[in-house]
């Protein structure tokens, strides 16, 4: 994920939303104050406000209309992230204790309902039932994502389309929104909002892979959580899908990855033979051609700062190595 | 609760509640279909979508407007009961196995959220914000509540207040909005919203009441659960509440009550010590009290066959015995 420096242009307007965060969750009820408080402290780099704060900035230089949407789409994501957290069992997110470990799995489904709930608020204050509908869309779509992946866990026959569709459901469907709402609420007419939208689309496409990546080489420090933690679920990403088909210990793999106990006892092991097949490299090249694509939407948006930065962060992923 | 026959006005407007209800979870996955399509035949009796039309009816005479509001009010309380089957481990409701039991932990949650995702959708086509307004305000607020309630298990010293307040956010809310939205999308003035907002809201009091005592007093059978399944989480209802207070036995009571492991054990001892105080007595005249109130309410609704319909679920209330 790319670094909040390439958000430059609205990062003021990133601390607002920083700010207003922490102002939508004060319940009076003390404990799902804290739930939520401590989610919005551990952080993490509030890409979905950047993309639609940016977004907006290609067509209007003041951006407080944008602030509430910015804050509803964060909040949508990290409602997403605990309820995840319960599913997984997960005990750390980014380095911090996960609301489940902290306070149980009922805070986490309800204080997750809570902050949907909360952003919904947020969003009805536009009065524009076409922006509701693309919330509305998109939350389906990404439950739906959720499900393939549980489904898809430990199956090592699934073709590429099933972990690009994944992916599409879990990031792209998101920033993709996020950028198309920032438009849509800065009088971006039809087909520029379409333009940014697709941006935003293709670089979340590219921003999963270069994750996905991330799980099987990264430093866990910089990671925020433990490596291996895809291979440890039976999540068949795209480096595990190229070596399950040519890597020299390719039927070894496929056995280990269907069973649940070996992805838990041999996930090192398992490890070991992706990053030995060509599997990282090949993912970096996907996730470069996402990125280009994203590029070329470009084309079709105005000239500017905006622009300037939606470009850096294609960038970022294209001058990435691994 | 009410029978469907009390209903009877707007009964064939309920039959296209259920087609479409069916309709609306209609997805490309299969899973989450099933899923779906199994929380929907397990039935309830549709009461928020019936008390939306009825509200609409005192208003207008075609109710096809109102179908997407009652579908989606539907949904919402549908959504709550997957994911409360998840908090409470419940293993069947209404008879059949709930959605956990049949599909697991993540299937329940993605279930949940999908089908909140759809109400979303089906509210925003109304084009109106004042009512994503009033629906967002009650999923937080029900949110709140199902808090309250899992931080007020086994504690014996809660006062009269704490019990209402959850019993409130429980029942009451939701089908006081769905009163409040039928007659709004219905052109009902200002003071017509609010009457049949309130009746709603006192109605859902009473009812909550009532259930609470059935699940002391029922028959399984008529249930459609166990009974004592309050008792057995730890949750003290009014009769339990009464009898803390004024039972012979209310220092045994206390400890018991406040013991996690007691309350499963010793749970068919609990529900004597509360049956034979005058606990089911005292929770049935706070009921009474409600539905007097409801009724009062109603004063201010023009007459008519759905005025006539509203003043027959109080008088079921007021007339029922235990």
């Amino acid at each position: 994920m790319p670094k909040i420096e390439l958000f430059g242009p609205v990062s003021e307007e990133l601390e607002i939303v920083e700010a207003e965060l922490s102002k939508n969750i004060n319940t009076r009820l003390d404990l799902l104050r804290k739930a939520s408080t401590h989610l919005i402290a551990a952080g993490g780099k509030r890409l979905r406000p950047a993309f639609a704060l940016l977004a907006a900035r290609v067509y209007q230089k003041d951006l407080g209309h944008v602030v509430p949407l910015a804050v509803a789409l964060e909040l949508i994501h990290m409602a997403s992230l605990v309820h995840d957290d319960v599913i997984d069992n997960s005990l750390t997110r980014r380095g911090t204790d996960t609301v489940k470990r902290a306070w149980g799995n009922r805070m986490s489904i309800y204080a997750g309902n809570y902050i949907l709930a909360r952003s919904l608020a947020l969003v009805a204050g536009y009065q524009r039932s076409d922006i509701v509908d693309v919330l509305a869309d998109a939350s389906m779509d990404i439950c739906e994502g959720e499900i393939i992946q549980m489904m898809s866990a430990y199956n090592v026959n699934l073709g590429l389309k099933n972990y690009l569709r994944r992916i599409e459901r879990k990031t792209a469907l998101l920033i993709s929104v996020s950028c198309q709402l920032g438009a849509m609420v800065s009088n971006a007419d039809e087909d520029e909002v379409r333009a940014v939208k697709n941006y935003g689309y293709y670089l979340g496409m590219a921003f999963q892979i270069t994750d996905d990546i991330l799980d099987f080489v990264a430093d866990e420090q910089a990671l925020g959580k433990p490596t291996g933690s895809d291979i440890r679920q039976g999540v068949i990403t795209l480096p595990a899908w190229y070596a399950l088909r040519c890597a020299p210990e390719k039927e070894e793999l496929a056995v280990l990855l269907s069973s649940p106990e070996a992805c838990k006892t041999d996930a090192e092991h398992i490890i070991d033979i992706v990053v030995n097949s060509d599997g990282i490299e090949y993912a970096y090249h996907v996730s470069q051609h996402f990125a280009r694509k994203a590029e070329k939407c470009l084309d079709m948006v105005p000239d500017g700062e905006a622009k300037e930065a939606f470009l850096n962060i294609s960038d970022f992923i294209l001058d990435r190595e691994f």
